[in-house]
């Protein structure tokens, strides 16, 4: 009667929490989306997982549910966070109709930290994480808290900065921030996250614009305060004693 | 020559993540501000610390650059993240004057996670985070902040909500967001995430104005769209699908 929604961080052990390891190791069963559902297989050869595709995440969530209301303990995986851009919001949203499941919310290392990690430390102060994907948020939405989080001089996240029906998205975005921000805004991005492949590159807002990124892109820009020391994005810590 | 700058969670072996446990494991010494020093020597008593005390963020970083660069492989911890309002930035800069320390950032699970899931899934969605702390950031900017961050309609995670010295910062803040938004926005705190006497409510907007919190806790407002299901605070996923 136990359902562990776990954020299981960003493609390899050393970026899964203890505890999200626990919960996985606990359970009968792993559901999640296809791929990671194979990364649990291939990182725990011994456990049943079971996968449900893109765009199928109602479905997902009920499976986990119905196995968890069957009496097994199910571990439902979401990379990075379970929660930011993850599952946990649904699961608890539909667990009303199964009211003997106990969801458990266990919460991972999102994109936004394990990717500034990868470029050093944009994420030092306040940050605003935002996702381009037009899917679950209206367009007008998005581009109201673009700009705001530009106006606020926010350090800036964004999360599904492209795909097939959405390449210009990065380019109108870095647009409306380019209203409130320098165009030299030192910004990054990385791409396969703690995967294979994985690849960073830091650049300005204005080369960013113009640049072509692929879902699979985690895109930081600077706050007005953030410089490039040592090849890497800082964001440096204090305005008093710098 | 390896400095590591560990985000070692929200207090408990469970929060951290497989790597930063293997940074620490690996590292001839860590250092760290008095209460994670101890925290990790709890944890690990094999290991030698050194810590240094509250404002003491510049000795502290100097410390464990100075011991890395006598060849020692130093761990230097954070609470949650090692970037976000942690050494990860500070340590990037100074490292400069280091050139033969190789400074690596090891993400780890910040307070708005770690407490998020103790609240149920309140950063489904665009989340901004802020401290409420004037030490590193001037006042007008963190309240410009706040504005922006309500206007958005971002789901906010105010961290530092309260001092001695700033007992009714929350206050101001909640005042400057109920502008914005109904004095009805469900909203949430947790204190001592992860640790003996964790404590979390929710509550409202109006009701979080007028409520004392401590230093330790980490507070959550809620965006227009957030609800309290099953007991929990809920942002919904989606806008077309639920």
């Amino acid at each position: 009667m136990k359902l562990y929604v776990v954020g299981i961080g960003c493609g390899n052990r050393n970026g899964m929490t203890v505890g999200a390891e626990k919960a996985v190791l606990e359970s009968d069963i792993i559901v999640g989306y296809t791929v990671y559902a194979e990364q649990i297989k291939r990182m725990y050869p011994e456990k049943e997982c079971m996968s449900t595709g893109m765009k199928q995440e109602t479905e997902r969530v009920e499976l986990a549910l119905r196995l968890a209301s069957e009496g097994k303990t199910v571990s439902l995986v979401c990379s990075g966070d379970s929660e930011l851009y993850g599952m946990a919001g649904l699961a608890l949203e539909l667990a009303v109709k199964y009211p003997d499941v106990d969801v458990e919310t266990v919460a991972g290392v999102s994109a936004a930290f394990s990717g500034g990690a990868v470029l050093g430390s944009p994420l030092t102060y306040d940050t605003a994480i935002i996702s381009l994907s037009d899917l679950l948020t209206p367009t007008k939405k998005i581009e109201k808290r673009l700009r705001c989080a530009a106006d606020g001089d926010f350090v800036i996240v964004l999360y599904n900065p492209s795909s097939k029906k959405r390449a210009d998205y990065l380019k109108k975005a870095c647009d409306i921030i380019l209203e409130y921000r320098s165009p030299d805004t030192v910004c990054g991005y990385v791409r396969n996250i703690g995967r294979d492949g994985e690849e960073s590159r830091l650049l300005t807002l204005s080369q960013l614009r113009d640049t072509s990124v692929d879902m699979f892109t985690t895109v930081f820009i600077g706050s007005s305060e953030t410089k490039i020391i040592g090849g890497k994005m800082v964001t440096p810590r204090g305005y008093r004693n710098v």
